[in-house]
This record gives C-alpha cells, structure tokens and sequence, in this order.
C-alpha cells in the first residue's frame, strides 16, 4: 500500500513536469504530473517574495545537546517554537492554547502515532480499536497498523463501528481527502478523540471558532508549506497525555531536530508578523487568493462538461478573515460521473497520477487530487482534463 | 523505565552544573552533576574553534517539499549528505560503503526500529525474538517493546538464548555501556544481525578494519556531537532490506527534516575536510586528545583508592592513525568493589547522576557514566569521585 502524502516508493520518482516542460517545451504532453501526494510546493512563490525574512544560520557549535533550551513538559521542544506556536494560535484564533501542553513531533504522523500510545489503555488484552469516518486519510490504517502493535489496531470505517467497546477516532477536519467539515460519527459512550487539524488554516476554510478538543494535531506542513521540515505539533489538555506522547517521541526519535525546530520558528513568526504588519504581505490573504483561483477554474472547467463532479462547500463567516469564505480544500476530491469506475486509471490514462478513492475507504470513481503543486504542474494539469472532457466527448 | 541517553522526563531536568558555577561559584556542591545521558557536549569546543566553517543558512523558500533532490532508493534523503557519509567513511576507512545503500533517520534509534520492521518475518505467528549481549544498551528493550509489535519480541541477553528458532541480535561494538569490541555470541543458524556501530569513530577506539555486516547504523550524534539535529544512518547490503527500512521511516515519519540533513552534511563535510587538510585542526585529534585526557584522570583517581575498578581495554592498532591506540569510550562503566552494592545510590548521594547497570541487564554495583559532558562538568564530577573516596576512607 502506498498511503502516505509523501510516497514515492511504489509511485516512482517522476520528475516534476515543471522541469521537463523547461527544459524542452514540446515534451509537455509525455510527462506525468504527479498529484497524487500533497506536497506543498505552491507555498514556494510566497516565501520568495519574502526575500530573506525568513533567514536563518546555524553554527557548527549550536543545538549540539539532546535537550531543548525550554522549561516545557516536552522537554526537547524549543521554547521559541513553543512561543511562536502559541503566537500564531492567537493570531488566527483557529485553537485555544492556554491552558494546554505543546508536544512537537517529526511531522503530524508521528505525533499521531504518539496519542495513539498515549491514548491506548495499557491494561487490556485487545487492543483498543482505531476508526475513522469514510473517506478517511490513506494513511491512517498503514500507521495504525505497520508494526501490529498490542495496543491499537485499525478498525476501519467509524460509521460502520457499532461495538459496545473502547475506541479511538480520529476526526480530521476539515477532512483529508474531501475537505467537509467534521464532528465525530460514533459517539459512543466509550470514545477517545483525536482531532486532526491540519487544515483548519484560513488559506483552506473558514475560521469559525477556536478547537479546543482534547487532543489537537497541527503541521507545519499544510500550514506554510514547509513539508521538508518535517515539524508537527500537538495540544493536548490532558498533563498525562502529554506526558505519555512526549515518552513516545523520546522512544521513538530521542526527540525532534532542533534546526527544524527553530527554522519552523522563524517561519511561524513571520506568517504571523505577516498578519498583523500592514506593510507585509499577508499570507493567508496570498494563499486565499491562490487556492480561490485554482478552485474557480477547476470548477469551471469541470462544470463545462458533464464527465466529473466535485463536492460542495458551504459559505461561511470567517472569524480570522472577517469575512464569508467558502472552502478551498488542499485536495479536490473528484468524481467520474458515467460508466468509468476507475477514475484513478483513466486519469493515469493521460498522464495526471492522483490517489484513488479505495485508497481512502471509499469508491474508486473518486480520486484525490493535490490542488498544492506549483503553478506550472497545476496548469498542466487543467489542460489535460480539458483534454479529457474533450476527448471523451469526441469518442 | 527511563532508558533512552537523553530522558529526562523521570531523571527531572537537572540544571547543569556549569550553569550555576558561574552564577554562584560557592554553590558547586550542591548541583547534581548529570552523567547519566550520553549529551556530547564535549564536541562544542571543537566547533567553535571552527568558527564560521559549519554555518549553513537556510531561505524561506527552500527546502518545501517532502523530496528530496537526491535519486537514492531513499527517497528523502539529500544527495549532498549521502555523499559526505560515503566521504566521511572512506576517509576514516570504519565502513565500506560500496554497494551499501544509505537510508538516513531520524537518529538511529528511528533507524533500529526500521531495521526490525524490516528483518522481522511477516508470516510468522509469533513476533521474532529480539536479543543483544548484557550488558545491553538501555534502551533496547524499550525500542523493542514500546508498541507491543507482533513483528518482533525484546527476549532480553543474547548468552541466555538458546532456542531453535529464528531471532535478531543487535551487536553494539564498542558496546554502550561498557565500550567492549564485540562480536556475536547467539551464533544460531536462524540469526539476523543488526550491528550498532554508534561508537566506531576514531576518538572512541581503534580502527582495525572497514566494517561490513548486513545493516549498519551510525549516528551523527555520536560521531560529530551535534545530537540535537537528530540524524543517523543506515548501511544495508540488500535492496529489499533498504527498500522496507525506508518504508518504514515513511509511514513513522515521512522523511527526515531536511534542514537537519544539510547541516549535518555540512559538518560531516568540515569533519572531512579537517582529516586531509593539514591547515585544519583534525577533528579525532583533537577529541582523541580530550578523550585520553580524561580517561586518564578518571583512572588515576579510581585508582588511587580501592573503592572503584573501571573496564580495562587492549592497545590496537589504528587504520586511521597509525599509531596504537587504547579505546576511550564515551562512557565509563564504572563497578564498585567494596560492600556498596548499589553504585547509582551511592553516587547519586554525593550528586553524581549516573545510569544503573540494572538497566543495562547487568548488576547494579556498575553504573554507566557519560565521558561527553562539558569540562566543568567533567572536573566536577572528578573532584566529587575524589571526595567521595576521601570520605569513605575516612569513615
């Protein structure tokens, strides 16, 4: 299985159509452009026009220690990722933080690894189940399962879970990979949640409160675009959860690196110094505008023909931006309309690579499609769909 | 149980002494000295003699996606730190590296746990038994058990397994704790081998011969001293072994921080460099010389008294130097002699933190002692082994 946002393992290294296309203008057409993982490559353009704000320099006789210069629970966290975490928090109004413990990890898929540990009762002879609403993450049941862990297993689909037993449930909202707004689905008596926030940014979808759920996951990742970071960071209320998934992250990595850490540090900074300063250029109103116009023509491209669908979105108040915003998701989730049941291979077909919809629990007239890609991969993308619709039409 | 080097969650994070040496000079007796975790900031003083040498600084803009540019069967690792572990290694001639594919981690603790869930069968009903010799490095069976995997089982000391059956044997040489050179003791006819060679670096011990074993994990921390960038390495002989560690790094955590990558390659590059340019002040010189000083007074002052006896090691001749050399370890393994059958206790009471030889599957008159702390540590710790002996001969 090829889960990951990331994978490239069976997917093969395909080189960027970007690269191709300037390199010899007329070989566009036999290039694939890979959209199946999420990497968030269309942030590049914003960091640019940055110029050196974001600079950062290391020392060779800096970060040497295992431990972090901070006073927090988790004690390889620096305290000035810890600030500017909560800063921009505070800024955006998408997560309460007082009150709760920071808990930073190697991207979000480790710090989710860590609340299943942190989460799972250590006293009983199952392991507890671990479900999610279909569709869900592709990930979810490969990092539930990889190394058959005692403590938790993958359960599948939330709504199909009807056991009269503990569970966990991871909600991600909005959701990876169709971008709806979420509420837990079991609500059983005996729930553990996780909240898997990691789109919750004004850029993807309307700010409409603070989360303050019990356990919250954030990356840096889906937030600036800095996926090479590998920085993800969780709230969690509980003093033993954080205590027990900072054990985690000692376990498994004897922490997090300290370069990325304090990188992520100054990059949260100047997003949130980028909301607040007049003179700079806002960030989520850059990326709002971004992701708007890329929505705008998907749609309208995808409404010129009657080959596919998209979800829907409702418009709603956004408490950050003041203003109504409808949801731009980080991923189309994308619907063949008529007899072809494979969307995934028909769009393989003519050279645009997505992740099929089975990967995610659901129907493989679904694909997910990657709306992050820089400009040149996105475009390419757009005219080849035409060509589809075209070419379909024409058969 | 607290066994990774650098927990601190239950030793309680314990101010340097150094710290409060220079803020109250008078104060010295009454800071713990932490010697329990392996934090190599010794190696500080080398990289600031460096000066501007190591200084890397990242842009906003680079570094965003999850890829890396390299074209290795590892996907995210950086081809400038693939090719500066290679130099680094031919330089120092402690490993082939031909033919060996690099999967880099997030240290090697990641490493170890991806080199189990690669070696474990998958079609067997029970998990894989999990052995290394005591005494074992602590962490081990933590590492081993922490998820419960049905993959793989700790099944504690090596010399106690005797069944007909299949099992992996970690071989750490020079051995944490004890810096023992080591070779396999199981030697069944079902072993799988994992070799920690963490320590194999020139200013521990003797370079006799290129390492060539299966897979072979490194660490930067333990090499250069920079443990805060959390990067390790792997070399493994067989495709498929690399192709299912670096799986497992990509469901864990999607990669390895990419500015943690560069920096490291950065200074592996200088460590180089610093090895062939005569201009430059060679790195394992330099710590070889810090090294034989200490153990040096460590010995004099264990043996000036009859309360403690320390590990003896052989003169070998080193490749790298040419020139005999007696191994240094990173850490002391230090046994009481007398009635006292509790050294961690006894230390601890004169605020010395150590590391049981319990948690090294060994008696508890051993502790284990970090030789890498700061020198006003270091010289703390000795004038307290000295008072120590001086109070008990009084009594």
């Amino acid at each position: 299985m090829c889960g990951t946002d990331a994978c490239l393992i069976k997917c093969s290294p395909v080189p960027s159509a970007t690269t191709e296309t300037r390199e010899n203008g007329t070989r566009d057409t036999l290039m694939n452009i890979n959209l199946d993982h999420g990497d968030p490559t269309m942030y590049e353009s914003y960091w640019k026009k940055m110029g050196n704000k974001c600079d950062i320099t290391f020392s060779g006789y800096e970060s040497l220690s295992y431990f972090a210069n901070g006073k927090s629970l988790c004690w390889f966290l620096e305290s000035k990722l810890e600030e500017e975490i909560k800063r921009l928090h505070n800024v955006v109004g998408n997560a309460i933080v007082d009150d709760y413990y920071i808990i930073v990890g190697t991207g979000s898929s480790q710090l989710l690894q860590a609340a299943l540990y942190a989460l799972s009762p250590t006293d009983e002879p199952q392991p507890i189940s671990v479900v999610s609403a279909a569709p869900f993450y592709s990930s979810y049941p490969e990092v539930t399962d990889f190394v058959r862990s005692g403590l938790y297993k993958w359960a599948g689909d939330a709504k199909q879970f009807d056991k009269d037993r503990p569970y966990i449930e991871f909600i991600t909202s909005p959701n990876n990979p169709d971008g709806v707004i979420r509420e837990p689905v079991v609500n059983g008596d005996q729930g553990i949640l996780i909240h898997d926030l990691a789109y919750y940014w004004p850029q993807y979808t309307a700010i409409t409160s603070p989360a303050s759920y019990d356990v919250m996951l954030f990356t840096v990742s889906k937030c600036t675009g800095h996926a090479g970071s590998r920085i993800g960071w969780a709230l969690a209320r509980d003093k033993e959860v954080a205590r027990k998934m900072t054990k985690f992250m000692e376990i498994s990595t004897i922490g997090v690196s300290k370069e990325a850490q304090l990188r992520a540090a100054k990059i949260l900074g100047v997003l949130s110094d980028s909301c607040l300063d007049p003179t700079l250029d806002n960030f989520f109103e850059y990326s709002q505008s971004i992701m708007t116009q890329r929505w705008q023509k998907l749609r309208e491209i995808v409404k010129a023909n009657d080959l596919f669908t998209l979800q829907k979105y409702p418009l709603q108040y956004c408490l950050f931006t003041r203003d109504f915003y409808e949801s731009h998701p980080a991923f189309a989730w994308l619907m063949c309309k008529g007899s072809e049941e494979d969307c995934e291979k028909l769009l393989k077909g003519h050279k645009i690579q997505t992740r099929s919809g089975r990967k995610f629990g659901s129907d493989p007239r679904y694909v997910r499609i990657s709306m992050l890609n820089r400009d040149e991969d996105f475009n390419i993308f757009l005219q080849r769909l035409m060509a589809i619709q075209g070419l379909t039409n024409g058969n």
